[in-house]
């Protein structure tokens, strides 16, 4: 964050303790809701209060979450002092159209919840937020909040609730829940597997199909291995409070039957300052510890593994940055709620919160799961020599995000010098070091079924880098990610069906949300390569029938290509980003730097980036605000394939919260256990 | 066409008789194989020899389709003479690893088709197509061919068959079949409704249901009408010789069970010039019209009703743009053929071809459609009026396409002065006076009810406009024109239901091929209204949590926003163009032209273009080859919506071409009937 940026977020840090709105959907910020891109406080519609979860919350019967009210009090005249927070309201709760229960009552809580109060800055529009690049004098509202929060609530009989405030005379806002039947599942998934190719759109299997399979008269011999499976639905994905989501939230919606906020975990995002206070929702992984506590639970992802996507199988937090405390919470949980997960597997990189400087206060995390009674690896060959022992495994192979399928296969010097180790010596890891998602995977399965026995196991198994290598642009990278998951569902397949464990294993990929990927035609490396002229390089590109095919070839079967540079490759992009330059070359120096720092902290072509060098590159121009540095995220509902027990449940078009109630019922976990 | 396009077209055209390959995909042009941008004929991968239909192709047990072989003969090196075209080759087919036949013999050909000879010239490189901008003396390939064509065979045995040419004593090629097996359908559909929203790809469903469906706390309280279909599939949309399809070849595998090449409707391309001797393949409605005589076609589309995709479910020609003879096949059929289609009803655009000097032969079609029995009706009136006739119905409202829903709905105006009326007077045909797509399909079912009768009908209804309003990145007006759909498919639903067909209806939604559309954000149009700087206008984007949700709403339950400029919009676009000006302005004066003719046949950024003009719109840098005026289509799958029995056969993913054979097999129409 850099520049302007940095100018508008210090100037609303400096009007209040809290973090101002910021633009990228990658570090704390304040939440959208439905009136415009500025609203006060994400799903949030009343003037002044405030009730989470929000309206039409839906819930597993005895499932836990945190009831929290806030009420706002602020003058819009930004010359006028702030209004003192309110001080009295009062919180009921009804079921259908029953009798009002003060909420304290109905939940058998002996001593009400105190009054928090605090305040936070509102920049409540375009001019605000802009203000000195626009040379004006708008500042944020300030807003004196006053709040109560109940923790871990459930309701336990089905129908609708209504939870509501008053705060006035004649002021009062409610929100609806609704608590589903507990249905029993047809056909119980003893396992489930959820593959989460993040930031993935239809457009991206479609390119991956046309890299890794063998067509004749423009019919292929066969598809994706995924593409096979019993069922395809789509799959919504904005959040409670924007069109588009982050990974986060996204991924929180698959984890916990709620959409939320960007940037958050297993919460709704309240507008206090602490990222740990939020109320919280109850996970899939928190479920089956309390509904089915000798299934196993697995998390794998080729992202550092306090990523979103991971993070949000085992944690709750507001902001989804607090990696050394995610670390954490991996064995600790947080306070006021269920116990922690403690996953049986967690396969990933981030190793740099499990030891050393980062760590949450430094602890050795490493040491504390060996005491938990796991086994740590940190290598790809400690990982694969792991295969028959029946502990808990913790494997970190990398800081940071795992080197990519490039990286780790093809161009594997790359990481010479990436001083990224595991184990925090400053060696190197290098990409032969790292095991694949395929290794991984695999490798968790092993541990899984051992240690679920006849109760099975959940995993989530997450292709992490789709996302991170379509954000800048690095196509040829982004593809290989892709057909790596390929090739892992593809060997998870066979694991099943060799171990017996085909027939009972619900098999979900999916994707968390979108890029605004797709191909328009091909392009002649040969002559792009040749020529400088825009119109020339321009006319390297062939549309409709001039598109013809791509030279790439598998002959090896890996289900990769062979080759990644053809002559003729795919003119392929997305929708957005800052400004770059693009020539559709493979670089084999490492992943793809397309921008760099201009003025002003905005972010402009990088004349250095080896895949579309200036005046060897056509300039694409900026359709991103300041500050961004990357492509972001899309709308497009993205696809779901399902294969297995309950797979009938995910057909056609659904919400990203409904998967959770999807997978629940799957695996027989809607209905209360016996000792609840 | 312009410029330096008309220049290579030029040269091209002089060098030999027949039009050479251009990169515009809709107009008349040399298909392209899997051998790059530059193959020398389509889906013919042999050096010398091509057969069609090609390799791999697939039939239903005794469908009509023509064998054509072709021999090239030819020099790379153009200073050289072209060889003398092959005079010797012999055509064998066998069943299975059966005993080979001579073609003639086993059809039972009692004289063989005489050689036909002509020559072609191939534009073999980037370097020849473009080589007067490149200042170089390549010369297309000059390639004399010797052909011949068996017309309308039948293959009735379901299996596997091998078609051979030997044209040297080691060199041949050839080609498999498969005939598939006669399934009885589980439940047949009496009825079929296939719905084409032409160019839609799954972002914008998405972004058509954000405008059209209220959401709470970000939850959508409906979905749009055809995703609550029974099934939901994905579509392959690929040519059988390129990455990316236009209309033509894309709605022709709907209609024939094959894939073929830009701009051929119901023929593999030959390299011929002529645009009617390709070899055909039965269309499904030929099909119908043999094997359940009394069942009812409808023909229905927003577009001129000889375009693209209406004319590939009744003509046969290489070349898409001969919309004259597309009007005359509607009545007589082609030659060495089975009969015309004779749609029961067909209701579109396209009148200037029905009468007056563009009508073939200058024939006047209205009278000939009247004399075979037809019902005329020129206008949504008398539209309206006809509901009670059994009669079979043309409708013809307008010159060219009909007016898009802003402009037959909100802007009446924009249509004054457009002198389109449809009897060819010089008047207007005012949009006021057009049907939208709801008003022709509910009148369609009236009629073929009526004619159908117990053996129910088959009716394709076409959205038009989506793709023609993204070809030109008017994205208010393409989203306008999929929620008509979406709103005819509501009405659809509601008229079989009340006419006691829904349950024995199966209705397809789906497209023929995909837009690179996508949204990534929204745009504060107050803001980008009132600031020129590149800068300030791009911070008017809100992505992630900023974003929020735009401004729509339909308080009046029509299904469409009753406001169609609000101040949040949304960030949308797809991801290629020729240069151009984006504000995300919805323009009241007219359907959008983004681009005009610059400099070598170059298009640029329109300065007059009301929705982004240049100072108050981001510049889009252009990333096609020179000569393209729009954006183009993509490779992206699309999505397919089924409804009814049948509609299990088309879940998962699909090739185009498979489905004409799922709804082939729907209708019962795999079996051969009795009387063949």
């Amino acid at each position: 964050m850099k520049g302007i940026s940095f100018t508008v977020l210090s100037l609303a840090l400096a009007a209040s303790s809290v973090l101002a709105a910021t633009r990228s959907g990658f570090s704390s910020s304040r939440p959208a809701d439905s009136q415009g891109q500025f609203p006060r406080l994400g799903a949030c519609p009343d003037p002044h209060a405030c009730i989470f979860p929000p309206d039409v919350s839906t819930f597993i019967p005895g499932a836990y979450f945190d009831i929290r009210v806030e009420l706002h009090a602020y003058d819009k005249d930004t010359s006028k002092p702030t209004p003192p927070a309110y001080k009295e309201f009062k919180t009921t709760i009804r079921k259908g159209n029953g009798k009002w229960y003060d909420i304290n009552d109905y939940f058998k809580i002996k001593s009400q919840p105190k009054i928090e109060n605090w305040d936070f800055n509102w920049v409540d529009s375009i001019d605000t937020m802009y203000a000195e690049l626009l040379n004006n004098t708008n500042k944020p509202v300030n807003i004196n909040v006053a709040s109560r929060i109940w923790r871990k609530l459930r309701l336990t009989e089905p129908g609708e609730y209504e939870v509501k405030v008053q705060y006035g005379p004649k002021s009062s806002y409610s929100a609806k829940y609704l608590v589903v039947e507990p249905k029993k599942p047809k056909r119980k998934a003893k396992n489930v597997i959820l593959f989460i190719s993040d930031g993935t759109n239809v457009g991206m299997v479609t390119a991956a199909r046309a890299l890794a399979r063998k067509h004749t008269s423009g019919k292929y011999e066969s598809l994706l291995s995924f593409e096979d499976f019993d069922n395809l639905g789509h799959v919504i994905t904005n959040s409670v409070d924007s069109l588009l989501t982050d990974s986060a939230n996204s991924a929180s919606s698959y984890a916990t039957g709620h959409k939320s906020s960007v940037s958050a975990l297993g919460v709704y995002a309240d507008s206090s300052s602490s990222s740990f206070d939020d109320p919280k929702v109850e996970l899939i992984t928190e479920l089956i510890r309390r509904r089915q506590p000798k299934k196993a639970i697995g998390i794998v992802s080729t992202a550092y593994g306090q990523d979103a996507t991971p993070a949000a199988f085992t944690s709750h937090t507001r902001e989804r940055g607090k990696a050394a405390e995610i670390t954490d919470q991996l064995l600790h949980g947080v306070g006021n709620w269920t116990n922690a997960v403690v996953p049986d597997v967690w396969l990933a990189g981030g190793a740099e919160y499990f030891s050393g400087i980062k760590s949450l206060n430094k602890t050795n995390y490493l040491d504390s799961f060996k005491k938990a009674g796991y086994n740590v690896v940190l290598s790809k060959k400690d990982l694969l020599a792991n295969k028959k022992k029946q502990d808990k495994l913790l494997g970190v192979f990398r800081q940071g995000n795992l080197d990519v399928w490039f990286e780790r296969n093809l161009y594997v010097n790359n990481t010479v010098g990436n001083k990224a180790a595991p184990d925090m010596s400053g060696k190197d890891a290098l990409g032969s070091d790292q095991p694949g998602l395929a290794d991984m995977t695999l490798a968790a399965l092993e541990v899984l079924k051992k240690r679920g026995g006849n109760d099975g196991f959940f995993m989530m198994s997450e292709a992490a880098s789709v996302d991170k290598q379509l954000h800048t642009f690095d196509f040829p990278r982004a593809w290989a990610e892709l057909i790596e998951l390929d090739v892992t569902i593809q060997k998870t397949i066979q694991w099943l069906k060799k171990n017996g464990e085909y027939e009972d294993t619900l098999i979900i990929s999916t994707a968390d949300h979108a890029h605004a990927f797709d191909v328009w035609g091909s392009v002649d490396q040969r002559y792009i390569r040749t020529h400088d002229g825009q119109i020339d390089m321009r006319n390297s590109i062939g549309v409709y029938a001039q598109s013809g095919w791509p030279g790439y070839y598998d002959n090896d079967k890996d289900g990769f290509p062979d080759n990644w540079s053809p002559e003729i490759t795919l003119a392929a992009g997305t929708n957005n980003g800052p400004g770059h330059f693009e020539a559709w070359q493979t670089t084999s120096s490492g992943p793809r730097n397309p921008t760099t720092a201009g003025a002003h902290g905005d972010y402009i072509g990088n004349p250095d980036d080896a895949a579309g060098k200036h005046g060897h590159g056509l300039p694409w121009s900026s359709n991103l605000p300041l500050g961004q540095s990357q492509g972001v995220h899309s709308m497009s509902d993205v696809f779901l394939y399902s294969n297995g027990p309950g797979s009938d449940l995910f057909k056609k078009t659904i919400e990203n919260w409904e998967v959770y109630f999807k997978m629940a019922e799957a695996m027989d976990l809607l209905r209360p256990s016996k000792n609840e």
